[in-house]
């Protein structure tokens, strides 16, 4: 073994990792503290615990109360259980695979009914007292919840996105975390982390889990970036509160979140250069108070679901809820690009114009140089998932205008500014408290 | 060895890694598959194969049909096989090394004349049936195609990008694919995907090949980002067709590829937040019919080539092309920086005018916030690449004023909007079919 | 050992690299030249030198002169020592851990006074001749300068960041280089590397050193991406100096740096997409002759320092600096936002309005739809590092509108074009030598 802070799970004299890798793990968390403790010049560096690829069950839970510990894993295994819980069951045995794969941790808790959210996470954070605990790593390999469950609504029970399972719950103060090359799948939350700072969560793929990235409590000085997620249609892609200097860049937001990027409270922090694609409005939602935040060269696609396991399912947000709203004080809105793809038949409320910026409460925000691109389609599905998602992103031609309000500013909203998005109709807020230069109309 | 699902090529049984390890990883797949088949409750994990650093060969394909695979090395092992081959001869036994380094596989496949592009690939992935085969990495090695081949041209071999090699060719459709840290070199086509899903191409070097990374078939939900990129004259360092969704930012895209990025039916995807750099126009093309894209945030820089070698090479097209060409609907083109710095003497035709964004084709083009500068030059020209190049960026005096149309609305295109991206003089397009609103003019 | 190229610090027979890794390292570098120098068919892959997590103390600098060495650790184990050094001394033994972790190498030299600054470098790369040193990678550990050292001022030692220690000096012209997933902390210069190619700066963690990532001599093509960085107060986060083509993009660069970027004869490059946060003026500077870049779309905010131990230190300059100073032709700066958060009474000079964006020298820049917000606040402070930055960075109720100039260009400056960057009366710009358009007034 390469150095005796070097783990493998399966090298390890403790238990049997792929009936139960958390007693493993646990095993191994308390042999690096025990060695930790006689070192005479005070340092603890910590250790790296290695997840050959393979199938784990986790039956207990993974409880970390130190720092400098990276646990890796050598690929992230995501498949898609969705589709193939969607296949009829008769199918199965033509399938090449039933189960993701890579390094894969099996979540077999069982919280039970009145539990507190944490006592379904598979990898559990917490550490009182001082300096915060830092530098933890999670590495390239796959936190898999393996089912849903039944909701109580008529949805497959495999659709429901809910089974109290969580992949990493963090509980107390962090500084200088890493999420890297990790998979999510099938969990009820994928990563909740409270009161983080200077956190990187960056290339990872967290889908089909209800929500993806939490970020609780407060915060700051973080950055999810360059990541691919997609969450269920319950939960939140990413959401963060009480955050400050947030950097949320160069993701691919796939659907089918509740919201893509849902911020509460979150200041002076960017949603920049991603990609969005959601089937509901309400994509990227500042609420209250979120302030001096900036939203730029986004590009937004809302179009409508096209798989049949998934028809008729949404937020319940109306049409003029806003592809993006916002409410609080002095943000930036620049540059972005929206195309609202939706069949005019299905607006709701019936005969409503759609809102694509929505500003609903806050002073001082600045909306610049966006482009709204409205078509009214009539939408095709399928059975195939793949097929019906990627014919639905290319339909761009044979579609007809659609009617939209670019920006709507409340009315208890005042003193923002709206420039070059929209034209004098297409922007609906009150010029005497509001500044309003519409984009120049065709041929004017 | 740490698990059984963790491999190494220089310790397996069948085969020498050094002289084949085509034929050592198809071994190992093989394995990997028949330990498969026999577990009990469904689970495929996949596994790891490990190439220390060190030169292999590959004188058999690599056939991958199996989920899960990370193929991972240690060391992307760059340097540049151009530089050294425009060496003179006589001064090879000076240099420190010949050839790159790292993980390196060299390709020693020698396609048949007729062949399918496929054949000459060092790996090649297909499986049809369900599920699209998942979830296979790429990390961290090097892929060296060793050398050009004469063209039929006067060029040296060694400059034509042609050999009739692939790095990587994915044949059929594929879901959560990743190539991380990888490095390609002297290859006729680094990266090859069909039919990608949630593909990731992230933090690669990818240079000297013909063209850098193709995705072709179609696809969705991908992202290419954070690389550094530059193809050979014939080919593309970035192309795409028929994809939706596909997030491309990040990326430093050196010379001399014929395009830097060039989209054909792609639509809903963003360009953004690159560094672009080209000596010849048409750097980053939208062909018919992409729409709905956002070209945001770019920098983009067309100078002239500077390095004796590749002078008097091009890719054809003449500089009224535009730099950034746009064929479809709907696209945002916002907030760009262009430099167009080249010698006025050798504007082809003679006596043009450039252009350097050219709406082609299309309605509906949102042209906003973009600053195009453009100065004449007298080009110098060296015999070091590094020199030669890093002079003609650093060279920003003593250059004069170029005039050049900023914004080129084709007749056939319409409804487009321009802002903000060049004067009265410099945007020409027909005022009663676009909405143009022109930079305000120096003390108007 | 997986194959005759990869080698661990803790098996290597020379030296012991607890108590020197520099010696381990040079002889496992002195053994790849000598089994390298024996191929024959000119292959030199050079190897990887693995780091489990521990604490390695250097006491000889590494010397590093062939390419394809990758040295790699198993984490960045980055952990406050600043905060720790201003707890109580009798609070220590309280404390979980007093250092650093992960693969930690604890910089033990000495330099002398009058030394060259290289002298004090745990990492030195230098070779003359062709080719240039080429892929060179260090990823995933930590560079620990351990203490910093009285400067003759009052501040406490620990506080000054000065100690005549580097982590990474690169002394010779260097391609495809890769610095990914490395800490550094407490060194006086954490990474300087000069005459760059193609160089690769990502996804570290460069905190707590006097300058972090310095780009000298000159270079190309580079880029520096999504980095947690934050330098002294002394220093600058990011510098570079005659660099062409350098993408700065998707960093989150929290205080102290006296510059958060700073930009001297850089050309045509980008500083895009950036989170920055700082506690002084001139956070980003393109000084002299930095022409042809793109600024945009980042985040800026700027306020006051609220941890007791810096209190009343700053860089020197004044609040009419501008936040971000530009010196240089052509230059654009596009959607980008400002928040200026600071208390008026504390303006220098007294009584002058503070400057977000000034132009103090060059010609033809272009500045459009950046939004500028200024709040006048009542800084309050803490002994609680994480709990100050916080509370501070989520207040923005409350608050005073601040009075500023949201653009200045000095009278040396001609023909710039500023455009919806701040109303009529924030724009101090002459308008016979400049094109203005003032953002909208409120209701007019």
């Amino acid at each position: 073994m390469p150095g005796p802070n070097h783990y493998d799970v399966t090298a390890w004299p403790v238990g049997d990792p792929v009936r139960d890798i958390g007693q493993v793990i646990n095993s191994i968390i308390a042999d690096v503290k025990r060695r930790q403790a006689v070192t005479a010049d005070g340092g603890k560096p910590g250790a790296v615990i290695y997840i050959p690829p393979g199938d784990y069950h986790l039956r207990t839970q993974v409880v970390i109360d130190i720092s400098f510990l990276r646990i890796e894993g050598a690929g992230h295994g995501f498949t898609s259980s969705s589709i193939r819980f969607n296949v009829p069951e008769d199918e199965w045995p033509d399938l090449h695979e039933l189960w993701p794969g890579g390094s894969r941790v099996l979540v077999d808790l069982a919280p039970g009914a009145g539990d507190d959210a944490s006592k379904g996470a598979a990898f559990y954070v917490e550490r009182d007292g001082s300096p915060r605990i830092s530098s933890l790593e999670f590495a390239n390999f796959l936190i898999d919840g393996l089912h849903f469950e039944p909701d109580g609504s008529d949805l497959q029970p495999e659709n429901t996105y809910v089974n109290g399972k969580t992949g990493i719950h963090v509980a107390s103060a962090n500084d200088s975390f890493r999420v890297n090359g990790m998979g999510f799948v099938y969990l009820e939350h994928a990563l909740e982390m409270h009161n983080a700072d200077a956190l990187s969560i960056h290339d990872n793929f967290v889908a089909e889990c209800g929500s993806c990235i939490e970020l609780r409590g407060w915060g700051q000085a973080s950055k999810i970036t360059d990541n691919l997620i997609g969450a269920g249609f319950k939960g939140h892609s990413i959401y963060a509160e009480n955050h400050g200097g947030l950097l949320i860049t160069a993701n691919n937001i796939f659907p089918r979140g509740a919201s893509s990027v849902r911020l509460s409270g979150v200041t002076r922090s960017s949603v920049s250069n991603n990609r969005l694609h959601s089937f509901y409005p309400g994509m990227v939602v500042l609420e209250p108070t979120s302030s001096e935040n900036l939203v730029s060269a986004n590009h937004f696609l809302r179009d409508h679901e096209p798989w049949t396991p998934f028809l008729g399912i949404d937020n319940g947000r109306d049409d003029t809820y806003g592809l993006l709203r916002v409410s609080g004080n002095n943000n930036s809105v620049i540059g972005n690009h929206f195309s609202e793809i939706i069949d005019a038949q299905g607006i709701r409320p019936a005969g409503s114009t759609p809102v694509v910026i929505r500003v609903a409460a806050g002073t001082g925000n600045y909306v610049s140089s966006n482009n709204v691109v409205a078509l009214d389609v009539h939408a095709a599905t399928s059975d195939s998932c793949f097929a019906a998602q990627v014919d639905a992103l290319l339909a761009t031609e044979a579609s007809d205008g659609l009617t939209v309000t670019t920006v709507m500013v409340d009315p208890g909203s005042a003193r923002n500014t709206i420039l070059d998005s929209g034209t004098e109709a297409q922007v609906v807020a009150d010029r005497r408290s509001n500044a309003v230069r519409a984009t120049p109309e065709i041929g004017s």
